[in-house]
């Protein structure tokens, strides 16, 4: 047995558990799509794509589980770990986006990741990496707190020092450069983590990905039945755009994966069902839609 | 005078010649946004963005005309001449996007600029770029067959083997690498050009430019009142999702303008009014919807 086959069965477990919560607060199922890439492919591995779409309280939730193998890390990996470059790599995650129906239910998303490479003499190295983020379209400060609230307590077992790092690697992480605009009110984000050593490393992940329903699922039970009009649609249609524009143009993670041969309807089901651009709409001074940017998603402590 | 001035006002010309076109066939007035990035900005200059949202036959067109100056060529700019590396440069051109409401009128794109550098010893080089595409969500032959006719007319005069080549770096630059699909019939394109000696060179984008209207307004006439329903509405919503993904993943300049700190909604001004995204959705084999990548948007001789 590898050490990375409990890293294997915490995920798939892990996505189990979290499709099914959903399902149950849905009422509808998720398609379950299960696919593998040959061994001629750049990337060869296998996964297991979850998506639900038009569902009665998220009109697109993905939740994808990826396990992968490549033959040589890529150059944007081993930026700051030479002696890796052209290491064969394993790499294993969760990745999920939610997109609910109710303009005042946030968007969500989590990720939970390892990565193993050997070295040149045979050393296998292991990373992990994670987090999880809210991105509303209208400021509910009591869902912030909680949201941040969970992380943090989350995060607490592995030093005092984490939820601090974590949370401003966040607001560093998802930051739309080209609009001077955080993409929503954070959350927590690390990456290339190992300075705990493996086993205390991967119960961190674990304690992320555990956290995620605690951390979401209370704000979707309190907002779910609010009701909306037109006029709130329209905001959240145009505001997923600002979703596209990071994912497409920002994300790591989408970029590398869309350039190197991963595969795309994975990778997309970040993707927003149904969004709109318009020309520098403006919204009334001091109405909601114009608060959200200006006021809400604005890097501050929230615990 | 600069022998840049005739290239300035041929391309506000242009941008008002087709604007006023576009305004004729839809019957509302574009938007017309004058703008300028002050001297301490990455980039500084001036340009006129013209949008029309939400009129009768386009859902989103926009034009817009730019002039732009920057203190240092970008790497990416220069990768092929290094000598110009880290060279002061300006940068003009007209570049549009129309999305018409109707599904079975194409999206078409069209792009002329110019880009002037001085070498350390003085010299002031001038290149010129251009070209248009067509994306069609339904296949109409005779409409790509007269894009494509008046496409090669226009660059006959500068040499036989002009069309071909330009035709083919069309092909291969509107590609969607992460779905191996073309974004349309494509049309032609052509970057860094000054092979003819300035003058010719100019001539050759400016009868690229001069060609728009001939090459796409006869389709908008043909095809403006075709009636549709709500089953063409979807697929054009879910094909624009590509467009999307080609601007925001692989395009150059949106890029390159995201990047470098340009003006995001006059860059944006590409963007699709209303988009969808769905998982790995599937027509039924042999439905026009089916047959759009299969057969159609598919690397051939048009003409």
């Amino acid at each position: 047995m590898s050490k990375l086959d409990p890293v294997r069965l915490y995920l798939t477990g892990l996505q189990q558990g979290i499709t099914s919560a959903i399902e149950a607060v849905d009422g509808s199922a998720f398609l379950v799509d299960t696919w593998s890439k040959a061994a001629h492919e750049p990337l060869q591995g296998q996964g297991v794509t979850c998506i639900l779409e038009n569902g009665a309280v998220f009109e697109r939730a993905g939740c994808g589980f990826s396990h992968v193998r490549g033959r040589s890390l890529p150059p944007s990996a081993t930026q700051h770990r030479p002696e890796l470059a052209g290491a064969p790599f394993e790499a294993m995650g969760v990745s999920l986006v939610f997109h609910p129906r109710n303009p005042y239910l946030p968007t969500v998303h989590m990720n939970v990741r390892m990565l193993a490479a050997k070295t040149h003499d045979g050393m296998e190295v292991c990373w992990f990496g994670g987090g999880m983020d809210l991105t509303p379209f209208y400021a509910f400060e009591e869902d912030a707190v909680h949201f941040h609230g969970v992380c943090r307590t989350a995060l607490q077992p592995f030093g005092d020092d984490k939820y601090p790092r974590f949370k401003t690697w966040c607001d560093e992480y998802f930051y739309l450069k080209h609009r001077q605009e955080q993409r929503g009110i954070g959350g927590v984000f690390f990456d290339d983590f190992a300075e705990l050593g493996f086993e205390p490393s991967f119960d961190m992940m674990r304690a992320v990905g555990d956290a995620f329903l605690g951390a979401y699922l209370p704000i979707v039970e309190r907002r779910k039945a609010t009701p909306y009009t037109e006029r709130e649609r329209e905001f959240q249609l145009y505001r997923r755009g600002r979703y596209v524009e990071f994912n497409l143009v920002w994300d790591r993670g989408t970029h590398f994966g869309l350039q190197s041969g991963g595969r795309t309807e994975s990778i997309l089901l970040s993707m927003p069902p149904l969004v709109s651009w318009s020309y520098q709409r403006t919204d009334p001074p001091g109405s909601p839609e114009d608060d959200l940017t200006k006021k809400f998603l604005v890097r501050r402590e929230w615990v």
